[in-house]
């Protein structure tokens, strides 16, 4: 059996019974286009529909968020067996990957927001939503502090509390200064869709500014010296949309203060797109060389002030200050308040983000289930269950497995531990008879026997494959998806369980459901110049105009809603052929 | 000779030389789509092209404010006769009449805003644009003083001076609460870009807040009840909008809410849309009663506090507390701190706006001049001047007139005095003779003569027909374009004076220019539901759903460029598939 056949067969129970389901989430597909159509291993929902008594009172759930992982699980929950509240400060989805065409104006921000209420209209879901805060998650009493948003204007506070069976927690994620001084106060973000209204407005500030009267070149240089630190996807593709709008239709309205611009990006690491596969990295810092985009990369943001900001060298230690007229952190993410209060409740106080066990319950948090950038699954260790896994598999007690045992099993401990398919994947193994015979040495195949200690041998670095998945919209929209279908068959399961054999602790039947799991579609980075590159699933890349123009076209499917659609792609034609609008509101 | 044949001889020469400009402002003509090309009386600028020796230093012109009259000023102005300087916070132009389609979305805030760099590289003008607030105008320094509008991020505090050799005020106007108690702390205004952007997402926010849990029934009708105070076309609008979107989206997406809503419009005059002809302003209240809106007409608002807004029944005096969630004051204009100052420093410290004479310069101060809303012609009075008419006009010195020599002056006299013209008009006079008739009695027409005393008797109740022109974009479009004519041939004129006799004091020679003549070419209002109302030239009326159709086809083709154009156009077109947006942003 070669690795091929192996991975298929592990995938096999994964793809049985998949069919397109028909509500998929355009977000959980996100790329699917451009991978030309990889599949995404969900179970069917339909299989949920058997009748069952009417309960006597729905069960309550209550969603935290109307992000990408919020709304994903909104859009394909069956609303008719739950009683669903929505809270968020924010009554549309925004569709975040086009944030930095929002800074200059190539798509306005209207056209990447969907009001929330929209969208359940159009699905005809019974959904109350209420634009309000949550400031508190109360997990004893079952319930979650609100206070709205926009201040009630009533005689009271405003405050407010809602109760749940089920919580939903899709707070999203928010911006990391790692407390360096000044970063808060004079830096621009780019998370919100007004954080991009601002930027626009401050581009165009600069460049207001430093076509007043009597100012020195120095200043002017100042003033137009445009600073982006990070150099991760956001802050790439910022500088490139700003290197377009300069080129494109600054130059020609500000024709003389055009010399003094310059745009920085200054990265601590050793390359930009450190996220991304090393030809796109070369690729994007010639391109930006080409470009005339200064590349600071090496060098560690210490300390901002209003008309300055303090690098440090990474190697030499030598510090500078960089004269700016406007800097964008997008340096990393960070925690909220009301979440990092929560894990201090819950004994989750020196983390990140909310863990969740794989099925994405908040770990020793009955009824909370948190998805997308607020939470990160803590993969469970083979090894913490090494002893159960042999005791299941060895079916006949004999205290020693045959490779028939492992193979039989070897379907189960896949799914609850990916990290196996990964390690064998990464050691270019073809199969599990070669994994095992690390544990025993140069064993015959068919009459290989394996004790426990061999057992453990043989697994003893498969751990060290243990994947965070990462902060992403396509993540957060396949957790929503996945959530949601769980809860869709959540009465089914509990009779039909669908999941891998229990190999925790005691280890008895099975787990009611398949635990999530992430499928990588791929990622884009558009360059600016019209030019885009492209990490595509099965280890391709792909780079240059027609890269562009693929991502043109995933961008406009993917959009959630025809409207939006339509908008982007009339704010997209609208810059061929008008230019981008330098109006400062 | 009949009054139309007067009508038409008075305005012969106006018209003599008159076609069509090339250039003519569109802002001037706004309308003229609608009274079917009614004629604009400018004199023609193409005259001014005589050659003339390269001045050694150009004169420099300074433009405070890129409204309607500073933008069809700089749009007409020949710009390489003067070194031009411009200066106001706000980089675009804004199509004001299209400002309450913004506050509820019909029409998006980018799409009715055109930035003043763009309109300068499409004529290829070269012009020096700042982004500054004049905080102070100094005529005797012939300076004006600024501050950048965003703040300079510089070491100094950003302050600078600009000299000019000629001024153009044109700082619009600001709003009027009459000083009434918690209208500026508590109410929304409706005269910027960014008010209808507030103005949208607090109705938004009405709505969400509505929405929320634990409110009575009281308090719902409490928030959902918008308040617009003032009956002018502006509130008229809003109200039609607002009522709009709510019957035509928010229906949909808040249905739980709905029958809480209401909308006022509070007017302290006994009708709507005073400033239009009575059928409009009825055809108008009948519809919006059937909509629903309710009408207050004979109130008067005299307190605003953060929940309630105190009327007074004007015939009762009778104050109530009417509950409110968000209230819009549209209730006249009012002047900019910057103006008053400058009033108080030229002598005109107790007016509403600038007096300017018939050549919009401003009274009593030499090289500057006011348009549009900031300021006010103040038409000389002929009885001031009654005894130089006479002089002139009787030119053999016979001491008395007879009605060839007034109907000789009688074209200067028109000119000069609109109101005479007017004054016949009133009266159904069909010719001078028949106003002369009053001061001498039923003498014969042909010999009839008149003496000082009796020509002064005859016209005494002629300047009680003098008309301020009203504070709109047709009259500040129409200022702009006529003062920019007067300066493209100022040097021309020196020598070739195109206006009246001068009637004035020692009265001699001619005047160099014509005096501003306001030409009005009808108003539209809005009502809402696809419809509305016009007052077209010659006192036609129309009203209904064609009217709204005049209306798009008017307003589209009147945006300042073909990228406005098309974005208002797909706007209204995106609304009638999609409806508006309810995202707060
Ligand atoms: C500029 C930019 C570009 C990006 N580009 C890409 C890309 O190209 N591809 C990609 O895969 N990912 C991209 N991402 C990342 C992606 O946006 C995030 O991973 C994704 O949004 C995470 O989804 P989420 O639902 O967890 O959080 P979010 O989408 O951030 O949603 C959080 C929600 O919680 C709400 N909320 C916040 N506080 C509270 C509170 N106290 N109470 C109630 N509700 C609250 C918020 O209003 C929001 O609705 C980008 C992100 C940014 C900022
Ligand atoms: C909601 C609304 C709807 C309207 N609808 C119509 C309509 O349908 N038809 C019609 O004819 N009229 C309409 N009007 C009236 C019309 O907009 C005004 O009459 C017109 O704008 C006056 O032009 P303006 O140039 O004098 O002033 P504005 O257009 O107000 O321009 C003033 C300019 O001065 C600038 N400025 C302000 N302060 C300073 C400063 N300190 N220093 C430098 N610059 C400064 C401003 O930024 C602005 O650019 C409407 C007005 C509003 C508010």
């Amino acid at each position: 059996m070669g690795f091929s056949s192996f991975a298929s067969r592990a995938a096999a129970r994964f793809l049985e019974d998949i069919r397109r389901p028909a509500g998929v989430s355009t977000a959980a597909l996100l790329l699917t286009a451009a991978s030309g159509g990889g599949i995404v291993a969900y179970a069917d929902s339909s299989r949920a529909e058997e009748a069952s008594e009417p309960p006597p009172r729905k069960k309550k759930v209550v969603v935290l968020g109307t992000g990408w992982a919020g709304t994903s699980f909104l859009k394909n929950l069956d609303s008719s067996r739950y009683e669903v509240k929505v809270i968020s400060p924010r009554n549309y989805f925004a569709f975040t990957p086009l944030l930095p065409s929002v800074t200059c104006g190539t798509v306005e921000a209207r056209s990447i927001v969907e009001p929330i209420r929209r969208m359940f209209d159009k699905k005809r879901k019974d959904v109350a939503y209420y634009e309000a805060e949550c400031f508190k998650i109360d997990p004893s009493k079952k319930a979650v502090h609100c206070r709205s948003a926009v201040g009630t204007n009533l005689d009271g506070n405003g405050d407010f509390m809602v109760d749940y069976d089920y919580l939903v927690v899709a707070l999203g994620a928010t911006v990391n200064t790692f407390n360096t001084p000044g970063v808060m106060e004079h830096c621009h973000f780019l998370k919100e869709v007004e954080d991009a209204q601002k930027i626009r407005k401050s581009v165009i500030d600069c460049f207001e500014r430093a076509s007043l009267p009597n100012l020195s070149e120095e200043e002017k240089r100042k003033i137009l010296h445009f600073v982006i630190i990070g150099g991760g996807p956001t802050g790439v593709e910022f500088a490139a949309e700003l290197h377009d709008f300069l080129v494109e239709d600054l130059v020609k309205l500000y024709p003389a203060i055009e010399e003094f611009v310059k745009i920085t990006i200054i990265q601590s690491g050793e390359h930009i797109l450190n996220t991304f596969d090393q030809r796109i990295a070369v690729f994007a810092e010639s391109k930006f060389q080409r470009d005339g985009i200064e590349l600071s990369t090496g060098f560690r943001v210490i300390k901002v002030s209003d008309d300055s900001i303090t690098v440090k060298c990474k190697s030499s230690g030598v510090e500078t200050l960089v004269p700016y007229g406007m800097a964008i952190w997008s340096a990393g993410i960070g925690t909220r308040p009301v979440i990092t209060e929560f894990m201090n409740q819950v004994g989750q106080g020196k983390r990140r983000a909310l863990a969740t066990n794989e099925w994405l319950r908040v770990r020793e948090c009955d009824s909370v289930y948190a998805i997308g950038d607020c939470s990160s699954i803590s993969q469970r260790k083979i090894m913490e269950d090494i002893s159960t896994v042999f005791k299941v598999a060895d079916k006949d007690n004999s205290g020693t497995l045959t490779l028939k045992e492992i193979n039989d099993i070897l379907e189960d401990i896949c799914i609850r531990y990916p990290q196996v398919e990964l390690y064998m994947k990464s050691m270019h193994m073809l199969d599990i008879s070669d994994l095992i015979k690390g544990g025993v040495g140069d064993a015959n195949k068919e009459s290989m026997v394996v004790d426990i200690e061999e057992f453990k041998k043989a697994l003893c670095h498969v751990d060290s494959q243990v994947k965070t998945v990462p902060a992403t919209a396509q993540v957060a929209a396949q957790q929503g998806y996945y959530l949601a279908d769980c809860f869709n068959k959540m009465d089914h399961c509990v009779e039909h369980p669908e999941g891998p054999l229990r190999l925790t602790g005691s280890g008895e039947g099975h787990h009611n459901f398949r635990p999530f799991r992430y499928k990588h579609l791929g990622q884009f980075a558009p360059l600016g110049g019209e030019q885009a590159a492209a990490e595509l699933p099965g280890d391709w890349v792909s780079m240059g105009h027609s890269t562009q123009w693929l991502w043109y076209s995933v961008y406009a499917s993917k959009q959630v809603s025809w409207r939006t659609r339509v908008l982007v792609v009339s704010d997209w034609t609208r810059r061929f052929i008008f230019g981008r609008d330098s109006s400062r509101i």
